[in-house]
C-alpha cells in the first residue's frame, strides 16, 4: 500500500506527457511503439493495482471479507450450537482470540501511522460519536473487564481439566477492551484519506469482530435462557430434563467459583451490548473513510444545553422523568416478583405471568400515547427538516426499523397463537393486548425518533449564523430562485434523506431557511416554541426510562414469551424457540439502542 | 387523502398573510388572540394531517406497514409448517388471496386516477425497468399462468375432499397476475407526485404481497426438497421415512391429476422467480415515490446497439457464447444423470455427487478467471465512472451482495464440515474445492457486475453530446475550476457512489470528462479500446449463460448439500435443514438476479 492523497496530482502530471510521446513515437516506429505501448499498458496497470483502486470497489472487496469473516464465524457457532464432534468451545475461542489480536495489530499500526504524521492530523465526523456515547460505551467496557476478571477467576479455579484456551481468551479480550476503548475514545471520529483500501478493510475487520464476538455471547445467552426454561418446567412438575450446563468435569480448587459463574449469568448482558455498540460506532467510521466531508454541515453546534435544566426561561422537566422513575421501579418489581414466582407452582406462575402481561399493557400505552403527543407537536410547529449528509444518523434509523422486526414477528406469532388456542389460560387475552400494544408502541416509538432526528437543531434565538453561512455559500442567487417555488413552510421537504436526492437539497435549503426565519421570528408568539419544547423533552426522557424498564426485564430473565406455552402450543418448540433466540437478541438490542437514540434527541430538542 | 403538489404554492400564501394577521390582532385584544391562535392552531394541524405530511415519515410509515404485513403472513406460514391445530393451508391461501384483491383494487384506482389525469402525465425514472427485464417477467407470468391452469384443474380432480379456497386462490392469483404484469409493462417507471402518502402504501403494499407469495412458495419448495431427500434416503435403504405429501384423502376424479402434480412441481421455481423479481421493481418504484428527478442523468441513451454483433468494427463475440453453451449443455446433462444416479444404490450416489463437485469445481474456476480477466481490463482502460443518482442500481448492487450471504454460508459451512469429518467419503476434498471456488466466483463476479454498472456507457465515437450537455450545463467554470486538481484520470473517482457525495461529484463531473476526452481522443491507439470491449462482452455472455447453469441445477433439484451426509453429520439434521432452507432460496435469487444484471452489462458495455 503507498500513500496516494498528497501523490495524485504530481502522477497526472508524470502521466499524461508521457502518454503523449509514445503516441507520436507509433508514427515514426511500430516495433518501438508497440513495445513502448506494452510499456505503458503494464505501468497503467502496476499503478492501477497500488494507487488508483476505485473508491466503489474498496468498499465492495471489504464488505465482502466482513461478510465472509461473519459468515465462518456463524457456521462454526452453529457446529458448536450442534455440539457435534467437529468443533469444541476451544475453536470457536481460539478463532475469535485470533481476530481480536489481528485486530490488536491493526490498530496499533493505524495509531503508530498517524503518529508519523502528526503535522497532519485527520479530518473528524463531527456527529459521528458524541463523548456521551462513548462515555457509556466506557462503563459497559468496565463492566466487560470485570467479567473478563471473572472468567479467569473461574479458569482458574477449574485449571486442572478446562483448556488453557478458555484462560487465554479473557486475557485477549481484556487487552482487546482496553485499546478498543481508547481507540474509540481518539479515532472514531477520523476521516480516513490516506491508505484508504487498507484503512477500509481494517475498521471491517474491527466490526466484524465485534459482531462475531456479540454473536457468540447471543449463543451463550440462548444457551442460558433455554436452560431456564427446562428449570422450570422442572420445577413445576411437568418434565423432567437432563441439563447439558456447561460445566468441567473436576472439582473447583477456589471457593469463588459459583459466586464467579453467577455473577457471570448477570454481567454478560452489558457485555453484549457492548460489542454490538463498538460494532455500530466502527460501522459509521467504515463509511466515513475517503468521505468528503461538507464543511457547514459537520460544524459542532454552537451552545452545548444545560442538561437537566433547559436552556429556556422555565424549567419543567420533572413529569417526565417522574413517571420514567416510576416505571423503572416498577420494572423492577415485577422482575423480583417474576422470577420467585415463576418457579412455584402453576397458579403462581399463571398469577405472574398475568402480572407482566398487565405491567406491559400499561407502560406501552403510556409510552404509545406520549410518542403520538410528540407526533402531533411536530406537526403543529414548522420547524423544518435537517438534511445535511449524516452516515451515523442514516445507520440510527435504519438500526430502529431493522431491530423492530425481531420483536414484531414475535408479536404477530403471539397474536395468531391467542387467535387459535384450544385452552385460555388467564393471560390469554392480556397476551393479545400485549402484543398489539407492542407493535404500535415501537411503530410510534420509531416514527418520533426519526423525526426527532432529521429536525434542525435549534439554535439560540436570534441569531442563526449556520443558516445564514449555508444561504451564502452554497448558492448563487439564480440557483436558489429557481427552486424557490417547490419549497412551503418548512413541513414538507420533499427531497428529505432520499440518497439520490443531496444536490436538490442543498438547492432547496435557501428557500426553506428563508421562510423558517420569517416564521421563526414572528411576533407574539414566543412562548409557544418554548412550551412544546419542554413537552418534547418530558417525552423524550420518558421514553428513555420505559426503554430502559423493557430492556432490564428480558435481559434479567423475565421472559414470559418461554413460559406462557400458548405459542408453543401453536408453533411447536422447536421453531418457536428459533425464532425466540432470533428475535429476544434484536429486541434488546432495540432497547438499549432506543435509549442511546433517545439521549440523543433529548439533547438536541 | 387530498391532492397536495398542485395546491402547495397557495397554500403557503394563504398560510402567511394569516399568520401575520393574527399576530397584529393580538396586540389590539387578548382574548380574541388567544381565541385566533387556537384555530390557527387547529388549521396547521388539520392542513398538517391531510396534506404536509413529510416524505421520511411517510416512507417510514409505509416501510412499517409493509414489514409488518410481511411479518403476519410469515408467522402464519411458521405455524403452518408446524402442522398444529391453529393454522391450515387454506387460511394461509385466504389470508394471500386478500392480500392480492387488495392490490388489485389500489392498482385499478392508480389506473383510474391517471386516467382522469391525462393531460399531465406522470415524470418517468428511464433507469426502472428496461423492456427486456419487463419481457422476461411476461415470459415468467405466462409460466406462473400456466401453474394457475394446472392448480385449478387440479383443484377440479379432487374437488369433493378439498376446501373451496384451493379453487379460488390460483383463479385470483391468475387475475392478479395479468393485472399486475399490465401494470409493470405501463406504470413501473412513474414517478409518483400526487397522493403521495397513499401511493407509498399501495406501492409497498403490492411489494410486500409480492415477497409473502415468494416465501408461500419457497416454503412449498422446501418441503419438495424436504421429501426428495427422505425419498432418496428410503431408495438407497438408509432409512424408513412416512412422507408426509400434500394428498387430498379422496380418489382423483379426471384422469390428468397425476400430470399436473407432476408439472406443477416443475413449473414451481419459475413462479418463484416472477415474484421476487416484481418486488424487486415494485420496490424501486416505491423509492421514486416522490424523487425529484435529475433532468441529465434520466435521458435515454441516445443509440440503442446492435444485439448480437456489436457496435464496432469487429464483432468478435465468439468464445463467449459458445463456452457459455458448452457450460449449459453440459449443467443438464450433469441434472439428468445426477437425478437418475443419486436414487440408485450407494456408490452410484456417490459417483453423481463427486460429479456435480467436479463440474462445480470447473465452472466455478472458469467463471472466477473470467472475473478476473475482466477486472483487470477496467483496471487498464481509465474509463470514468458515472456517479448520476439511481436507484434501480444502488438496489442491484445491494440485492447481489445481500443474497450472496446465503451460499456464502453454505461454503463456509462446508468447510468446515470436510475439515473436521471422521469418514472420507471420494467427493470430500472435491467438496472443498467447489466450496471455497464458490466464494471466490460470488467474489469476483460482485466486483466484476458492480463495476461494470457504475461504467459509464459509452457513447458512439468521436460525438459525445451527453458529456458536453453536462459540462454547460450543471457548473459555472468557477465551480469546476477550484475542484480540477482534486481530480486525476478518470479512474479514481473518490466520490464515487457514497450517497452523501453526490454535490461533490457532480463538481468533479467536469474535471473527468475533460480529461477523459483527451484520453479517448488520443491518436495512435484506436483500436484498443474496442478489443477490450470485445472481450468484457464476451465475458458478460459467458457469465450469464454460467449463472443460468448454475441456477437450473439446484432449481430442478440438484442439491447434493442434501444428499451428501458431510455436513449434516456436523451440523446436525435440524440446524443444517434450516441453513439450507434459508440460503437455497438466497442463492436462486443470486443467480437469477445475476443473469438479469449481466445482461444489462452486456448491452451497456
Amino acid at each position: 500500500m503507498v500513500e496516494h492523497s498528497g501523490t495524485d496530482v504530481k502522477f497526472v502530471n508524470k502521466y499524461c506527457p508521457s502518454s503523449s510521446s509514445s503516441s507520436s513515437a507509433s508514427s515514426s516506429s511500430s516495433s518501438s511503439a508497440s513495445s513502448a505501448r506494452e510499456m505503458k499498458i503494464l505501468a497503467t496497470l502496476r499503478g492501477s493495482l497500488s494507487r488508483k483502486y476505485p473508491q466503489k470497489n474498496g468498499e465492495v472487496l471489504s464488505a465482502q471479507y466482513g461478510i465472509n469473516l461473519l459468515l465462518v464465524g456463524l457456521a462454526l457457532m452453529l457446529a458448536l450450537a450442534y455440539q457435534g464432534p467437529t468443533v469444541t468451545e476451544e475453536t470457536v475461542l481460539a478463532f475469535l482470540s485470533t481476530l481480536m489480536l489481528m485486530q490488536l495489530l491493526w490498530m496499533i499500526c493505524y495509531v503508530a501511522r498517524l503518529e508519523r504524521k502528526r503535522n497532519v492530523p485527520p479530518e473528524r465526523d463531527a456527529d459521528a460519536a458524541t463523548s456521551w456515547i462513548r462515555g457509556g460505551l466506557t462503563l459497559l467496557a468496565l463492566l466487560s473487564l470485570i467479567t473478563d476478571a471473572f472468567r479467569v477467576g473461574n479458569f482458574v479455579g477449574y485449571q486442572e481439566c478446562v483448556s488453557p484456551v478458555l484462560g487465554v481468551y479473557p486475557v485477549v479480550h481484556a487487552l482487546h477492551t482496553v485499546s478498543q476503548v481508547h481507540f474509540l475514545w481518539f479515532h472514531v471520529k477520523d476521516v480516513v484519506k490516506r491508505y484508504e483500501t487498507f484503512e477500509r478493510f481494517g475498521v471491517i475487520h474491527a466490526v466484524f469482530t465485534n459482531l462475531l464476538i456479540w454473536s457468540n455471547g447471543v449463543m451463550t445467552e440462548a444457551e442460558h435462557a433455554l436452560n431456564d426454561h427446562k428449570r422450570r418446567l422442572s420445577a413445576i412438575g411437568n418434565f423432567n430434563f437432563t441439563f447439558w450446563e456447561d460445566q468441567p468435569s473436576c472439582n473447583c480448587t477456589t471457593s469463588a467459583c459459583s459466586m464467579f459463574s453467577s455473577s457471570l449469568y448477570y454481567l454478560c448482558p452489558f457485555n453484549i451490548e457492548y460489542h454490538i455498540f463498538v460494532s455500530v460506532l466502527l460501522f459509521v467510521m467504515w463509511k466515513n473513510v475517503g468521505r468528503t466531508l461538507d464543511q457547514r454541515s459537520n460544524q459542532k453546534p454552537a451552545s452545548s444545553l444545560p442538561l437537566l435544566t433547559g436552556s429556556g426561561d422555565r424549567p419543567f422537566l420533572l413529569l417526565g422523568p417522574a413517571f420514567g422513575l416510576l416505571a423503572l421501579a416498577s420494572a423492577i418489581t415485577v422482575l423480583v416478583i417474576y422470577i420467585i414466582h415463576v418457579e412455584e407452582s402453576l397458579e403462581a406462575r399463571h398469577a405472574a405471568i398475568s402480572m407482566f402481561y398487565w405491567f406491559g399493557i400499561i407502560i406501552l400505552a403510556c409510552m404509545s400515547i406520549a410518542g403520538a403527543v410528540g407526533l402531533v407537536i411536530y406537526r403543529l410547529e414548522d420547524w423544518p427538516m435537517d438534511t445535511a449528509p449524516n452516515p451515523a444518523r442514516t445507520l440510527d434509523s435504519k438500526l430502529l426499523l431493522g431491530s423492530s422486526i425481531g420483536s414484531w414477528l414475535v408479536c404477530w406469532c403471539s397474536v395468531i397463537a391467542v387467535g387459535g388456542a384450544t385452552n385460555s389460560p388467564i393471560y390469554r387475552w392480556a397476551n393479545l393486548g400485549y402484543a398489539i400494544l407492542l407493535v404500535l408502541e415501537k411503530c410510534v416509538q420509531n416514527l418520533f425518533v426519526i423525526e426527532s432526528l432529521y429536525r434542525r437543531r435549534r439554535e439560540p434565538e436570534g441569531h442563526g449564523p449556520g443558516l445564514r453561512a449555508t444561504h451564502n455559500s452554497i448558492l448563487s442567487p439564480s440557483q436558489g430562485n429557481e427552486k424557490i417555488f417547490a419549497v412551503y413552510d418548512g413541513i414538507i421537504n420533499h427531497a428529505y434523506e432520499s440518497p439520490d436526492k443531496n444536490c436538490e437539497n442543498e438547492k432547496h435549503t435557501y428557500g426553506r431557511n428563508k421562510e423558517n426565519m420569517t416564521h421563526s421570528h414572528r411576533p407574539g408568539m414566543p412562548e409557544t416554541p418554548n412550551r412544546q419544547r419542554q413537552v418534547l423533552k418530558n417525552i423524550a426522557i420518558f421514553l428513555f426510562m420505559c426503554n430502559i424498564s423493557l430492556w432490564i426485564l428480558p435481559a434479567f430473565g423475565c421472559r414470559p414469551q418461554f413460559d406462557n406455552g400458548l405459542e408453543e402450543a401453536s408453533f411447536g418448540f422447536p421453531i418457536w424457540s428459533t425464532v425466540l433466540n432470533f428475535a429476544l437478541p434484536m429486541s434488546l438490542f432495540y432497547r438499549m439502542h432506543s435509549v442511546a437514540v433517545l439521549f440523543e434527541v433529548f439533547r438536541k430538542i
